[in-house]
């Protein structure tokens, strides 16, 4: 038997689900072999880290908010919800990258008929860079429209449908290949800035930059004045930095760019997906198998 | 050998792509056997419809001009371009409903950050009226998404990855069963503003409906109806009833409205696509193969 706490909120689908692999959700966290945290945000978890708390399922994809608080540690199992999200996620990415080559801010913008000239991903190159479950969810599409995969992960090990894996230290050489970008890396020192002045003018005048990972990968500055300069296509981006996006910030207003203020994985679907991994957990935990999302303290994910 | 004119202009690539295929160039088309005709309207050709003319390829995927003036019967040969541009426009209407699905409209004219709740085409019912060459061509894009097809043609025949097929004369059992819907049937008196007040209603509240094919399939009036009393959840039209969509429109300033002015098949990638043809028809022609895009005089396409 595995008892888990529920908290601080305890959606019905996520008891249920806790229940249906198995398990007994009790209140309190003294009695809790697990605990699944169902807020974003790491306030308050520390009262529930108790003794007997020995593995912890967190309901973020991205989880540097427990990391930097140093909540992460080897003294429990920490799992992220990485990869739950990911078809949603991947989905908006593929619709982020279609709009932008097939110029639709523009057209959502116009009020008169005036026939543009729109590109296509057929044929096209478009790098996935972080091959996690959002970017391998992504994959299959982009090859059902006739584009290329190039994708960027940590190893380089090669991932399934990509036409190459580049390891993230050969990055450079990835910028001037692509014709368009997907950014789906995680969030860490590695990753902070990654896209910046040069990496734009590597990428070219006709290449859309989809960022639905995270804001900090992008040095938006570098990002603006690229657009203004036209030095990159556009750019497509649910997350931002700084996030949100303040009112009157040059990106709102440049004809290229379009913002969808973090609403990839949109809360109607979180739960849902949330309760789909924490089942999927708790049957494994229950026989002894790798849990899904395990994140390494020593990597941050 | 087979002759054939090139007109009413000779673009390179279409010159090369006959001649690519065996074919001989010939300026007079009293010396023709084939016409290469290059223009999207009709208006000139009878010139060159010369009684050693047995073969008309014409450059549209659409020939409702060409059917209208009685030019295509059964004295010669006539080939529309359709299926030549599938894949692009397929492309299109993909990008279409997933930025309709995503909500890209509203979030391409905001100013602010807005967190929305964007839906998604995985385990959605998508039906794709017309399964012709770009109906076809939509298809493993929107399976690699987890949606499921439900496919529209003429006969009822089964189309390969959809989860279904239906006749047209089935046609208002799709309607409630859809959540979204492509148009990408020809133009003809049968599908002369299929979709009106009734099939919208049916469709309902959440569904997108996207027209990659002829305005004429759309009920305008009955759709901007709908539209305003949120019957259906969004459209989003390559094409329009009436074309071009007159400034002051009400269906530019509908907020779940998007129009992309014909441009799902751009010129810049109109010769190449329409160069592949010939030298695909040229080197069937000569082979003594079917021709691709053979219009049947009695049906008009």
């Amino acid at each position: 038997m595995l008892t888990v706490c529920v908290a601080p909120a305890d959606p019905p689908l996520i008891v249920e689900s806790v229940r249906a692999a198995g398990g007994e959700v009790v209140g309190d966290p003294r009695r809790a072999e697990a605990l699944v945290w169902t807020d974003s945000r790491p306030e308050g978890v520390r009262d529930y880290l108790t003794p007997s708390v020995r593995w912890v399922q967190l309901p973020s994809a991205g989880v540097e908010r427990w990391t930097r608080e140093g909540l992460v540690d080897s003294t429990r199992v920490w799992c992220s919800a990485a990869g739950a999200y990911a078809p949603q996620v991947a989905e908006h990415a593929l619709a982020l990258l279609l709009a932008g080559v097939h110029r639709l801010p523009a057209a959502a913008r116009s009020r008169t008929w005036q026939r543009d000239q729109p590109g296509t991903l057929r044929g096209s190159t478009v790098a996935v860079v972080g091959a996690g479950g959002i970017g391998r969810a992504v994959i299959p599409a982009l090859r059902a429209l006739g584009a290329n995969v190039l994708a960027v992960n940590r190893s380089g090990e090669p991932v399934e449908g990509a036409a190459a894996t580049v390891p993230f230290d050969g990055l450079a050489a990835v910028w001037p290949r692509a014709d368009h970008v997907i950014l789906a890396a995680p969030a860490t020192p590695e990753t902070y800035r990654m896209v910046g002045r040069d990496e734009l003018r590597a990428l070219g005048p006709h290449a859309w930059l989809v960022n639905v990972a995270r804001g900090e990968l992008v040095d938006t500055d570098a990002l603006l004045a690229a657009l203004r300069a036209g030095e990159i296509g556009g750019a497509a981006l649910d997350v931002t930095d700084p996030e949100p996006l303040p009112d009157g910030h040059g990106l709102w207003t440049e004809p290229n760019a379009l913002i969808t203020s973090h609403s990839a994985n949109p809360q109607v679907r979180l739960t849902e997906s949330l309760a789909e991994r924490v089942r999927e957990n708790v049957a494994r935990y229950l026989r002894g198998e790798p849990l899904l999302g395990r994140i390494d303290p020593a990597r941050g994910y």
